[in-house]
Parts: C-alpha cells; sequence; structure tokens
C-alpha cells in the first residue's frame, strides 16, 4: 500500500525555491562521493564536505559526484550555489515525490527519475527519487540512500570497460539511466512470475485470497504505469539529440534505452489487459462455483421434500385411514417413494442437471 | 452532492454582456482591498469605494486589488468601464459557474479558475470562483467569499521574503495561482487518506456503506478532473509564454505550476483506476459472501434432509411395519442416519465444499 | 424512444439534389416573416409569398427572412433559386435529421444545427432542425415548425437593447445560434435535477423502474452528445474567423459561445462517467439485497432443518424406544432442540452472518 | 455468423500478383456490359468477349464498364493488361475480402470498398466486393454477381436525369459510390427497427433470446464499423480532391457522399453504446427476477419452516407430554402457529420484502 | 502460457553492446546457407564458416545469407565486424525477445520482425525472432530455428519465378517480409476457425472450460496484438520509402504487405471487441442457468412446504383432536393439500414462472 503514500505533499504557502527536504529519511548518514577520469587515468574518492568536490568543476576531465541521502538541505544548497543551479531545481531535488521529468537550461540539464526495486521480503515495489545534474564535463546525481545499484558502473569505470572512459559525461548519464530502466527489468521480471502463478492458481483453485492478489497486481501496475510513461518522454527528448549538452553519437545509446522503455510499456499495457480479463474469469469462476453449489442442493431438496411430504401424509393420525391397515401398504409407500425419487432423477438428467 | 449543482445555469435569451450575478452569495458584505507595492516600498488599505482604487491605475508601482463577494454588479460594472474590459469578461466574471479559461486581449490577461478547499465537517469539497485579471502594471482578482487563501502571498508581500517584491505583476499573477493549485493537493491528500483507509476497510470488511462510499469517492474524482484538465491547459500557455504580458524570466515559475498540475493529473488518473477496481473488489467481495452463505445453507440442508426423511418413513402408522417390531430397529434407524451424514459429510470433503 | 426514429431516411436511387421534404410536418401551415433594419429602423412584417422577400436582397439594411415549415418545397426551391444556393444544400435543409455542420460556399455560408426542447409531458427531448444562411447583408433561417425560441431575438432587435442593431448580419446569426444554445442549457438543467433524484434513489431504495431510468437517461446523454459534438466543432471554425463572411469583432461572441459549447460537451461527459457508475452501484446494491434476503432463509433453515430432524426422530412409532418411556424424556428433547439452536445462534455470531 | 468467414485468406508463398480468385463463386456467368455517353447521346450493349470494350479507350465520350462475376480470372487479367493496371491491383481485384481501400497511380485511380445488403430471409447482413477503376475518359467496375443496385444510376444516364450527363466520369464515379452508399442506409435503418424491438423486449419481458439477440445486433454493428470506417477515410481523400482525376466541381458532390458516412459512422457508434448499455440492462433484469424468485421461496420456508418443527414437536411419541392430554392442547397449538405465521409476516412487512 | 515468457531479460550492469545470446536454443546446429543471383544466374550452397560468405560483399550481384540458430556468439560478432554493424544491433539479434523495430544507420538497415507458427498439437501460437540486414547489395536474416518458411522464396529464385531476380535486394527484403505476414494469416485463419465454434459453444452449452478458452483466445489476441502493432509502423516507414535502401519502384510491394497488416490488425480489434461481447454473453448464460435451477428449487419447495405443514399437522398426538376421528377426514386432508398445491400452481403461472 505504500506506493500511494507521499505521492503527494503540502508545501501551501511558502514561497516558490524554499528549500526543505520532503520525504521518508532512508539513509542514515549522507554519504558524498566522487569520481574523476579521462581515458588516460581514474581518481575515486569519498569526500568529507561538498566543498572538495568544486574544484573539479574547472578540470578538463569528467567527474562524477555522487551525493547519497538528501536530509542535509545545507550541502544541496552549496551544489545550487557553485554551480548556478535555479532554486526550483533545487526544491525538486528535495521534494522527493516528483514526477519524472527533464529540464534542459541553457548550461545544464535536469533529470528527475525514479528508482525502482523489489523488495522480497515485502513482496512490494520500492521507489525512490533519483535527481541527475549534467554539467558541460560532470554529472552530478543524488539519491535517497546509498543502494549500491551503480556499482556495475563504478566497476567498468575503474577496469576501463566498454567505451564508457572514451565517452563524454552524456555517456556517464546514459549509463547511470540504463542502469535504473535495467533495474524496471527486474521488477518487471518478478511480475512477470507472479502472473503466472496467478493464472494457474485462478482456474485451477479460485480462493478470495486471490482477488487481494490480482487486486495488488492491478494496483503494482498502475504504479509502474505512473514512473514508465513519463521516463519514456523525457528518454524520447534526450535521444532525440534535442539538448546540446548530449553529443550526436551517444543518442543512439539513448535509443536503445528508449526501446526498453517501450518494450516495458508494451509489458504494463499487455498485464494490464490480462489483468482485467483475470478479474473477470475470477467473478465467473465463483458464479460457477456457486452454480455447483446450489445446482447439488437443489437436486437433493427437490428429491427428498415430495418424499418426506409423502412420509408425513402416512404419519397422520387419522383415525380411519384405509391404507394403512393394508397388509403391504407399508411396502407400496416405499415403492411409490421410490419411482417417485427415480422419475425425479431421470427428469434431471433430461434438463442436464447432473 | 453539492459539486454538480449549479453547474448549469439559465440565461436563455437575455443579451450577450448583461451583468448578473448567477451562483450562491457566499460572502455577507463586499470588501474591497490594495496592496500596492515596489522594490522599495508598499501600502495596504482596505477601501470604502471602487473609484479610490483607480489612482493607482497610472503608477508605475504594481497594485494588487482584491474583491471578496460578487453580489453588487455594480462594483464589477464600474470596474469594467474603467479599465475598458470586454461585457463579456464582465458576465463570466458574475456567472460563478465557468469553466477554467484564459483570455488573451491584447491589452490585459483574463483569467477564471476554481479554488477548491475541503470543508472536514461536511466531508465534502468546496468549489469557488476566482477570477483574475492582469493589466499591464497592476492585478485583479475576484473572489467569491474572503476566505483567507491569499494570507501567505499577502505575507511574503509585507515581509519582502522571496522574489516576489522584485518581479513584475506576472509573478504575483504566478503567487496566487501557485497558491490556488497549492490548495488542490490538500484536498487530493485528504482523498489519498480516504482512498488507504477504503482500501482495508474493502478487502477486511465490506458493508452496504462502502459502496456509498466508492460512488462518492468516484464523483469527487470526477469533479476534480473537471477543474483540473482545463487548468492545466491554460496554465500550459502560460507557461509557453504566448502572452506578451508574461514577462520570460516567469515563465520557469508557471512551468513549475503546470508540473504541479500534471502530477495532480497523474494522482487523479491514478486514483480512478483504483476505484474502477474497487468497484470490481466489492462486487466479487459481496459475492465471494454470498457464496459463503449459501454453501452453509447447502450442507446443513443436504445432511439433515435425508435424514428427516428416514425419521419420517418410520413415523408412518402403517400397521405392518417390520422394521418396527424388531428389537433393535430404533438403534439400527439412528445408526442408518448417522451412516448417510458421514457418508454426506465425506462426499462434501472430496467435492471441496467444507 | 423517438429520438432515434427517422435517423436515417432512404432515398436511394434518387439523384443527387432532388428536393423532397423528408421528416414529420410538424408545422400546420408555413408562415413567412422579415425584420429589416439597420442603426436607424426597424420594419417587420409576415409575408403572403416569398418573393416579396426578394426586394431586400439588395437594400444596405440588415434582413432576417424567418421560414416556419419546410413541407412547401417549392418555397425552398425559390429561395435556393433566388440567392443560387447549391441543390445539395436544398436537399439537406428539407432533410431533417441532418447531422449539424458548416459549409463555406464562397458568397454565403450554409450552417444546420438542432434545436432541443425538454417536453415536460412527455418527460423527453425535442430536437428540431435549424437551417441558417449567413448572406452578406442577410440571414435566412429555416425551422420545422414556428416555435417561439426567438423571441427574444426579436424583442432585442425592436427595442434596440444591446448592440445588436449596429452589428452586421453575422452577429445577428450568432444571436440566433447563442439562443439555440442557450435552450440545450435548459435541457441539461432538467437532466442535472433528475440526476440528482435518480442518485438518491439508487442508494436509498433501489426498485426495477430505477433501472429504466438510468436506461433513459443515459440515452439522452447519447443523444446530447450526437448533437453536441458537431456543434461544437462547427462554431469552432467560426470562432477562428475562417470565413470572411464572420467579422473581426464578431468571432469574441462566437467564442463565448463556443466555450458554452464546451461547458456543456464537459457537462455531459461528467453525467456519463456518473451514469456507468449508477449502473454500477444498483447493479451492487441488487446483489445486496439478494444477500440480506439469503441470509435470513440460511439462518431461519439451518436453525429448523436440525431441530425438525431432531423431533422427527422422536416421533418414529419403533416399539422398543427406551428415550419415550422416560420421565423427563420429553422435556430433555426440549433442552436438547432449545441447546442446538443455542449453539447455532452463537455460530451465526462469530461467522458474522447476524 | 458468416460475415467473419472468408475475412482471412491464405495465400502464403505465392508470388505478389499471381492472379487467383479467392472468394465465393457468387455468380453463375460472367457478365460484361457497357455503356458509353456523352451530352448527346447513350450507347448501351452487352459485350461478348472483354475485347469488344476496348475499342471505347480513345473515344472522347464516357464509358462505363461494367463486370459481373469475377471467377474468370482471364479476363481480369486482360483489362490489366490493356489498361496496363499494376499486378497487385489486379489480385486486389480478385480477393474478394478486401478492406475499404483507394489507391492512386498516376493515370487511374482505384477503388474497392464494399456493398452491403440485408437479407431479410436470413435475417442477415451480406456482404460483396466492388472494385472500380477510373481511367481519365472511362469507369470499370468489377461486382462479385449481378444485382440490380446500379439499375436506378443506369436509368438517369438514359433517361438524362439530372446533371450526370453533362459531368465527366469522376461524376459517374460519385453516383455509383453514393447508391453503394444509399445501400448502407437501409441496412441501417433495418436495424434501427429492431433496436427498438429489442429495446422494449428487453425492460417489459426479457428472454434468454434476447441475449442472443443482443450479442447478435453487436456482431452486425463490428461488422459494419470494419466497412464504415475505411470507407470514410478513402471518401474523404476523393471529397478533399488531392487526386487530379477529381475534378474540383465534382468534390462537393463527394463531399455530400464524406457527410452521409460520417452521420452513418456517428449512428454505429450510438447503437454501439446503447448495445452496451442493453447488456447491462439484460443482465440486471435477470438478476433481479431471481431476486423475486429467491424472495419468494424465503418467505415460504421461512415462515412454514417453523410452523413444522412446532407439528414435528408434538408429534413426538414420548409417553409423557403434559400438553397432549390438555382439552384444548391442540388448538392451543395450532393458534401458536398462526400467530408465529402473523409475527412472521409482520417482520417480512417491516423488512420490505413483502 | 508460455507466450509471456521471456519477454522481459534481466542483463542490469552489463556494458551496452555486451554479446550473449539471450533466448531458448531451439536450433541444433548453426546453418549458414548463401543465394547469390542476379538476372541471369543463380548460385546457391551451403557454407562450413561465416567468413565464406564475405567475398560476396564486394560482387555487383544481389546475396542473400541466412544464419538459422543464434547460439553461437561467435559467429554473430564476426559478421558485425565485417559489415561494420553497430555494437547495439548485434545485441538486439541475439537477445531474442525484440519488440518488432526498424533502425536507419546510413548504409544499412536493421529490422527485427517476429514470426508466429501455429503449433497444432500444443494448440498454441509460437514466436520466433527474425532479424534482418539490408545491405547495398545484400540481404542477411537470421533464424532462431531453421523452420522451412523461406521455401517458397527460395523456390521463386531458383525458378526465376515473378520479377524477385530482376529487383535489387530490397525486394528479396519485402519478399522475405511478405512470407512472415502471410504466416500471421494463417494464424489468424485458425484463431477465426476456433471463434466460430467457441460462438456456438457459448449459446448453445456453455460449460466451465468454455471460460477458459475465452480467456485463452483473448490471451492469443493481446499477443498478437504485441507483435502486429510495431509492425505495422516499421512496414509503414518502409512503404513511405523514407530510407535511400527501399527504391521507388518497391514501395508498392511494401504498400501491399501494410495493407495486409492493416487488415489483419482489423481482424485482431474486431475480434477483440467480439472476445469482450462473449465474456458477457457467457456471464449470463451462467447467471439464466443458475436462474432457472432455482427457480425449480422455489417451485417444488414451496409447494411441498405448506403441504408437509398440513401433515405434520395431523401427525400430532395430541389426545383431543376432532378432525382426526371424521370419518372422511382423511380424505378432506388430502382434498385440502390438493386444492393448496393446485393453487399454488395456478399461482406460478400468474407469475409467469412457469
Amino acid at each position: 500500500m505504500s506506493f500511494f503514500r507521499n505521492m503527494i505533499s503540502n508545501k501551501a504557502g511558502m514561497p516558490p525555491g524554499t528549500l526543505i527536504h520532503i520525504g521518508e529519511r532512508k539513509a542514515e548518514n549522507i554519504r558524498l562521493s566522487i569520481i574523476d577520469y579521462d581515458e588516460k587515468g581514474l581518481e575515486e574518492k569519498e569526500l568529507k564536505t561538498i566543498e572538495e568536490s568544486f574544484i573539479y568543476k574547472d578540470k578538463p576531465s569528467i567527474t562524477w559526484i555522487n551525493i547519497d541521502g538528501l536530509h542535509d538541505v545545507e550541502i544541496i544548497a552549496k551544489i545550487g550555489n557553485e554551480f548556478d543551479l535555479h532554486p526550483l531545481i533545487m526544491e525538486d531535488i528535495l521534494h522527493t515525490n516528483q514526477r519524472p521529468k527533464m529540464e534542459d537550461f541553457e548550461n545544464y540539464l535536469f533529470i528527475v527519475i525514479r528508482m525502482l526495486y523489489y523488495d522480497k521480503t515485502e513482496n512490494e515495489i520500492i521507489s525512490e527519487q533519483l535527481s541527475l545534474i549534467l554539467w558541460k564535463n560532470l554529472v552530478i546525481s543524488f539519491q535517497e540512500s546509498s543502494g549500491g545499484i551503480f556499482e556495475p558502473v563504478k566497476e567498468r569505470l575503474r577496469k576501463d570497460k566498454g567505451r564508457i572512459r572514451k565517452m563524454g559525461p552524456d555517456f556517464l548519464l546514459y549509463a547511470l539511466m540504463d542502469t535504473v530502466v535495467d533495474n524496471y527489468l527486474i521488477v518487471l521480471e518478478n511480475i512477470n512470475e507472479r502472473v503466472e502463478e496467478l493464472e494457474e492458481e485462478l482456474i485451477s483453485r479460485p480462493e478470495p485470497g486471490t482477488l487481494e492478489a490480482i487486486h495488488n497486481f492491478k494496483r503494482e501496475l498502475i504504479f509502474l504505469k505512473k514512473s514508465l510513461w513519463p521516463l519514456r518522454d523525457l528518454i524520447g527528448i534526450l535521444e532525440r539529440g534535442e539538448s546540446e549538452l548530449i553529443q550526436e553519437k551517444t543518442t543512439v545509446y539513448f535509443k536503445d534505452v528508449y526501446d526498453h522503455t517501450i518494450h516495458m510499456i508494451d509489458t504494463v499495457e499487455t498485464y494490464r489487459d490480462l489483468v482485467s480479463g483475470m478479474m473477470e474469469v475470477f467473478l465467473t469462476s465463483i458464479s460457477n462455483r456457486m452454480n455447483e453449489v446450489m445446482k447439488m442442493l437443489t437436486i437433493i431438496a427437490t428429491i427428498f421434500i415430495p418424499l418426506t411430504f409423502i412420509a408425513g401424509v402416512y404419519g397422520m393420525n387419522f383415525n380411519y385411514m384405509p391404507e394403512l391397515s393394508w397388509r403391504y401398504g407399508y411396502f407400496m409407500a416405499l415403492l411409490i417413494m421410490l419411482m417417485v425419487g427415480i422419475v425425479m432423477l431421470i427428469w434431471f438428467k433430461r434438463k442436464n442437471f447432473l
């Protein structure tokens, strides 16, 4: 249920650009780290203060500044000052319930997207905000907590795998976003597994719990849709190379991420179609079951009610009831009952009830 | 139920531009107030007559004229005359059931939007019309009642907080609209809370009252949609800076409001998806319950009906019924009944009814 | 049910432009009237023959020729000849089941719209076709019957109210269309009232009749949609001033009508959303009711069926039934029955059935 | 059910342009006829071989070549050769399950549409393919069978009615298409009648057969949609005069056909809205009925089950049952039963069950 | 169920362009074959190593290189090197769960589509990925397994049927895609047959299995939609001749494939409309059946319950029950029962229950 919480936050009456952290505090301490690299070398270190990173601003090498944890407004404000970011951008970084979006200021690009994980123990999707700033020779990333999601990118940087160290900061931006999108795939894979289970359960043994599972499944899809649609739009802009900060040769990589996003949207749409069908199947299964139950009741009741009536008749205490004194009266009565029962059964057979 | 009332008003046959106040009279008295400011100073006062405000028209400082209460047609007419507003604009201000819209005349901009509050005591959304006129150096705002919604803006003006006193009247317009949109968020937050309650109630203990709650919830969403969609469109026009009265540097602020609106629309859409699912879940829950009830009836009835029949048989009064005179006839009958009952139970177990 | 009748008419095989009146004959006699006016004076008269109107064709004053009743094909044909109208236009005027549309010939504008009334006695919407021709200095209007809908416009002309006599024939066209659109509002208001009634009825006391009411309501909305959507499109064209016959200063008035149309479409859409919800609520209410009924039956039956069985057992006539001869056998039997009943009731309580 | 048959045909693996007739053979013999006309005269004749028609190719008069029956591939191939038609066009003429479409080659226009009839005896819509080729001075039409649908056009040509003989071959094309579209109207009219019947039946006396009727009705609408939507698109292209083979003055006639198509699409959409409502109404009616049945069962059962229990109690054979020997025990028992019955009835009344 | 499996694959953390085969291994061995042809001659052979094909790269004749089986990453990598393909393209070929797409690099065109077969034994649709590369004078095709689907194209090449040997490699590309699309038709035909069966079953004898069949049918349509929509888009691009590698004269053939795709999409949409109706019909049929069952139970129960009660009354053992000692008491009791039964039956008749 948690994914809809905090979707909306109240900051009514504050002047625009007021810096307050809105959202859960997910990390204990703020962690500042930096990776500075070019084709020849790489320098990686943890920072004590954010000011240490500012010297990289004017170096020709490419710098990736990563901030884990957003509750120290001071640090964000200093970055904003140093890089001359618009106050509204600062606000967006701190309000961690943004809709994915991109804004292109002339000298930097601001991107907000959502990172999704699947928490297997709680069986729910966890969502975090990732803000990215692409500056002419550096990338700044703001994460809510210090999950190790970007470790593979760091490895590729350290070991100079692929072309990452030969390309510009826009390629680093791509690598980070690609990693986030690949994590969406894990979430989708997980959903995929559960869909197959659910479908089987649905047909073979529908239970009240199935209903809740379908409903939860539907809510997860709604949630994924909310993250994916705007993501597609913003990657679409990057892919078309509309920003000057994205080089021509990098757009083909964004195109690739774009295709993945489209593929995932397709998949989510497919699941949505499926899930609406599942609800119908579930409803119909229940109706079917009820039908079965009712049929049995009807058969038993309609056979025995007339028989019980006959027995009741011969249980009456009238002084003068000629059948009662007949020698084979009792056996005749039993015979009549048997015949009524058989006729009923035949009739049910004909009516296709049995 | 009140939000659909007065959606439609009949003025058939009147010539266009006839000034009549249509809508509930929400304020006791009309209140006229004025704030005149520039970077250096600020003057604030309550007015007796609207004419007092006209001297500010040609001053270089920025003036905000606020009118609370619309039932004095005279005042509106005077303003219209002084500022040379189109008669249809005057009509729109007075007919307080307008769809949000914006109109760009060459020398002024006219905006109608809806202010929404959540009335916690009545548990319903209250809607009021706010008309705004942006003139080269002033803003006129028309409210239906004198709620204190704009108090924070006034505070920021008085205390020179943020950049509001350094910017033009278009920024004041932005500040007012932003405040209104922030109030939408409160409404949405409130709905959010109730959704979570409703979802829990739905799964754990569905009641007939739940149905009404879902239905009301759906109607509120329809209502929000009616206010939000046109609002988005009009802010979109402002954000693209299509009007000459909006300065380049203010558009980024309107962009921010625009993003909030998009976010809210997204949220409303999400809720609409959710609510349709809730209806289905509710229906299915009811069917499930019914199924339970029917199953119990069926089990009890199908077990006892045959037993009662057997008892009935041995309650018949035939003179010659050999079993009756058997020494252990009675116990045998009881045994047969027990066995029939057990067979039935086993059968139910097999059929997965128990 | 009448609004779908005559929606479709068969004229298969006739050459295009054949003049035949298709539709119900709604007026007894054809009434021809004329109003000729300019800023200084106004002349109004009833005509015997249509030829009398042709002298106004070349006068500089503005002329409004109104024809009530369409069954005299001759008159329509003469007008067509005199004003050189395209044969297909003549056909459209006579076939009174047109979809609202506008056609812009170089020297005249042809508009077909639908007039809607609410017939309170029959409780249904009545629809009539209104054809309008805008010529450089005159307007010709064709109505199916002579309802007094345009009386207010005539009054404004006669009394020189508003700016109607100062403007051109395009403003007269606007005034007529505005009047028609205002009548739509009355229809919507009427529907609005019934919606509120229906909603209350739905929750508090659903009946089979409610179903029919919802269904009829839905059909009226479908019908309104059919009239409103094309109307919006055609007014949109007029408002954008795409025709040379519409003057720049008149477009703002058409913009106003356009806004009304959008508002009504919004309202109809809102109702459509509502009505689909009502259907669901109704269905669920019925299920709920059924549930109640079934629960009661189940409770009564499951309590008494076992009791009746016990009574049946002791009604058996076996010679040797030890309990029968016990001193307090009867009271013990009653006690057992009571206990079984109480146990059942407690169990129902636990299962939340009571 | 037949309209979906043959929607799809398998020609996998054949090279494109292979001429094979796919579809039912609807005509016994192929019939070739020709009408050659200009403003002054008209010549009409039946042909033995298709070659006889080729002499008209270079005459200045307008020629209409009509082929009824498509199973002689030879003839089609000869026409293709003579008029230099693209092999894929030839293929399309012969595969009689085309989606309506238009193709504009530089020197000719190819149009495929579907002719619809209503077969009253079978109560189903019959669909046939009509292919039309517009050449600079002639029109070739290919029909599957020789229905007399174009007889009125021929009459107008023979008797020189309207302007058909004064216009070019594009007007002949228009006349043929208009005739086809007019036949759609007959189909819709027929559907219209059945809708009204169905709606009445639905409310007053729903039966299982009604369900099938609604389902069939829905399928016919799906089928009409499949024919109408692409038809609208292709007429839209003709109407906008995008092809050089369509003269300026003819476009207004295509505009007229276009309006009819839009009108029909509107109507089909309206019916689709209606029919979905009908399904809901039917379902609800059934639920309502069931409710009635269940209520009656419940009332009867809950009244008599307790009474029968009382009777059962006094039918027990205990030796010592004090009430049995009371003088008025029997009457008291009857009285108690009566009272229980009355209390039950009052309670039902209160619960609104009666 | 298998078609949704592997829709999503996890490659999180790998650098872009990493070549790993993702998907089932469908072919035992990789098969490399080549056909080299021009108007005059044709050379066909199986290859041992992929390097043998590279000599055809610079020949003026047209070459078709076909690779069946994708699990040898080495071969794909060599081709990528030789033809200078983008690493992301290589990746797409190997990840066999791509969404259909086309990418136009300056000197080659990359197309991924899905091949669909209907596996009659398993009764399911089988999907395979086909990647195509169009180079200036050659076509490379990558299949997952070596199904004989392209045999007819090879035959046409060998026997010089149609114009395939007279046209360029773009025509070969067309021929391959056309063959794939024709196979879609076979799948649709198969579905078509089952729809008709299902519809008949639905109305005449709905069973629980029908529900599953409808649900499976719906899932197949969702699956087809997922393959067809992007296919249409990519063929649309080819048909509009936006790529320089597609010659003007070939576009008309792509137009033909495009029309087939549109036709199939239409058909899938039609089925989707149908299938949603079928679900409703099924649900309603079940309700109807239940209604029948309940009615019978109600009739039997409400007739016999009062009768049994009467019998019970006269089975009571009161000492003083005057009716018991009447001479014809018994017959009177029977008569009363008969009359009660008849009255009940008449009442049911009136209520339209029988």
